[in-house]
């Protein structure tokens, strides 16, 4: 049913522009990613690790090597979305930092990092379609992206300040350069989840769509807009905007692990972590 | 009868949520301040230097004080203000900057940029209450804050340039954080006051009130929102957004202080400072 | 003809301040631009290269050399204009860039990179009073100045990522400064070009005139509020709010000016300038 959707909308979205349709992996097997790409070269890379999508070191690798591969390859856009339509993604695995040895942390974090370095500095488009709620590492994904369209009812925003552990300052800057200075700092201190009109409101998405095909419909018209701009020049100019932040993830990239790891490692940490998983799980098995 | 309006305050702030009154200065006798604290460890610091909480060196010295007492204790939060329902603060004190010896304006500087970094950098959450006109020092100090709540009708800006000195680059820093850089330059290249539905509109503050009772409660809804947040990540994640700023004045306030401290010994602003000052008296004489 | 609007046009922006009305070049005689100013020393530069202000070394050296003198006077204010009610200035020369010696294009690049050096840091308050288009080079040149004021029905914007090269990491900062971090990358990666309307709603303008009248006396009121500043103090604060980007390009600023020649020479830019050149001859043929 997943792959169903997701290639009728594939077609959709370059159907509809009379593009003839042309479905294939860009590179690779993957567990918890589907690939497929049309012959304008735009991959529609989707997150399928069910329910919500939660980040283990597993699904990050993934999307780690499929950057890889589209950096590689004559890839001219990325869509970034979830099979779901309930959640883009939950967020990091608590499964890896809940009671796990510092390796296992460190795995998880080093991970995502390097996903922020790929996607921020892709030399290609990308734009998220956020299908769900997008708290936490969902909402960093989407951040990373040059574009947000977001289906509207749901909510995203940076609330691990709940979990008793505080952001990276690199993502902390992701924040500044997309909502500016003071409205991070109010967002981020309460750990704030905005609504799909308030994050429109404030600049943390682009735009609302109505469902999944008016969002790719408007992933299409974003990425279509660069078909008359010289790549290279793109890449550059993006590089110009986001060379600061890169510039300070490559540096202290290992600085930033080993103070999350020692963070998410405090008792007080864990405990707060397995009240939220414990609620979680109270609030699944109420919804059965 | 100020002392009665405070307490009152305090009073509505705590009793209407249903916690038990209890007044305790949280530590010290102060003679321009009044500390009060409430059975949550909020504090409610009140200037009350008559007529116009005119910032000397002795009442910059008290609140570096009580903040430094604050980080100490279990402070949950922090409410500064002023006992006039006129004037929030009238800024720094002519009186040590006219005709002073170096030494003096040193003094006085030094003292200003000593609350700057533990006001900006507390470990807590601020809020001020701006109960009246905030120019010059009066707006740094609310700039300091977390959030700004202010009471209509009245002014709040950085003027300083009309009396022949700028703004320390650290200060021009925090303008640039809470209301952007744009928006910044015009404001302190002219010496811009703002009234207090304009300061709304370009994010200097953060809301208006009708008057000082709700402006406590919107201080006390702002407060309330952290009770679920632990204190530590919050505390981290605002250092995050607060530390380049923070280093800033940390390594090169020594450099400010003289810069300022030779600016302001300049012949033509000790002129400006004069006229300032004549004028200010004959307004006096003539609303008496 | 020009010259009789433009001295109109003085006369009409001072004669109604009542402040009796005398031209003259504030120093040397120049090709291409033209310089008057009134008793209150506000010059008035107005760039004349027909047909649209392309900025070649010529002018650009004209308009540094002006920047210099105007530095030496008691210049209490510069109005940058075209003589030209459709184009503001189409920017940088082609015919200077196109199968031109890389020393060709150093002396252009470094030209204009002097310009903005000295205009964005002048200590004179700066209008740009925007008559028509101003892509590329024209909108760098407005928003060296402190203020911006456009006759309605035009476009302005950074849209060289179109003829395959990016933009100076200075000017991003530019941008940056002017319109926030979010905007200025959506804007540079897609070569986005404002309408007037667009750029007051961003930023990018502050101010809409129906024509060249009221634009100068927009102008002219924006002037008028620095008459109770002290220069020097305004100056100061004007450099806290410009240092950093004047020091990155300072000290940056010949790597930016070899990236650039190097960046210009490249096969792939040569040839989509060329077809820009080819594509503007086109349009110039049928409309005439």
């Amino acid at each position: 049913m997943y792959r169903y959707v997701c290639k009728t909308m594939l077609r959709r979205l370059f159907l509809s522009k009379k593009v003839s349709y042309q479905a294939r992996l860009f590179s690779g097997n993957f567990r918890y990613l589907e690939v497929l790409n049309n012959e304008n070269n735009v991959a529609i890379v989707t997150m399928k690790r069910a329910p919500v999508n939660t980040l283990n070191s597993e699904l990050l690798s993934e999307i780690s090597s499929v950057l890889t591969n589209l950096d590689e390859t004559k890839c001219s856009g990325m869509v970034l979305t979830s099979f779901s339509d309930k959640v883009f993604s939950s967020g990091l695995d608590f499964n890896e930092m809940y009671e796990s040895r510092p390796a296992t942390i460190r795995t998880l974090v080093s991970t995502i990092l390097e996903v922020i370095i790929k996607l921020y500095g892709s030399p290609f488009p990308t734009v998220a379609v956020i299908t769900g709620h997008a708290p936490s590492g969902g909402c960093v994904l989407s951040l990373c992206c040059e574009y947000r369209i977001m289906v509207q009812n749901f909510q995203i925003g940076l609330n691990v300040v709940k979990l008793g552990y505080s952001t990276p300052l690199s993502i902390v800057q992701l924040m500044v350069n997309t909502i500016g200075h003071r409205n991070a700092e109010l967002a981020l201190t309460s750990g704030r989840l905005f609504t799909t009109n308030e994050a429109l409101r404030v600049g943390l998405i682009d735009e609302i769509a109505k469902d999944r095909a008016s969002a790719f419909d408007k992933a299409n018209d974003f990425l279509n807009q660069f078909k008359v701009i010289p790549p290279i020049a793109r890449h550059f100019t993006k590089q110009s905007m986001r060379r600061a932040l890169l510039q300070d993830v490559s540096i202290n990239g290992k600085i930033y692990v080993e103070d999350f790891v020692s963070l998410i490692s405090r008792p007080k940490v864990q405990e707060l972590i397995a009240a939220y998983m414990a609620n979680m799980k109270n609030k699944k098995k109420n919804s059965n």
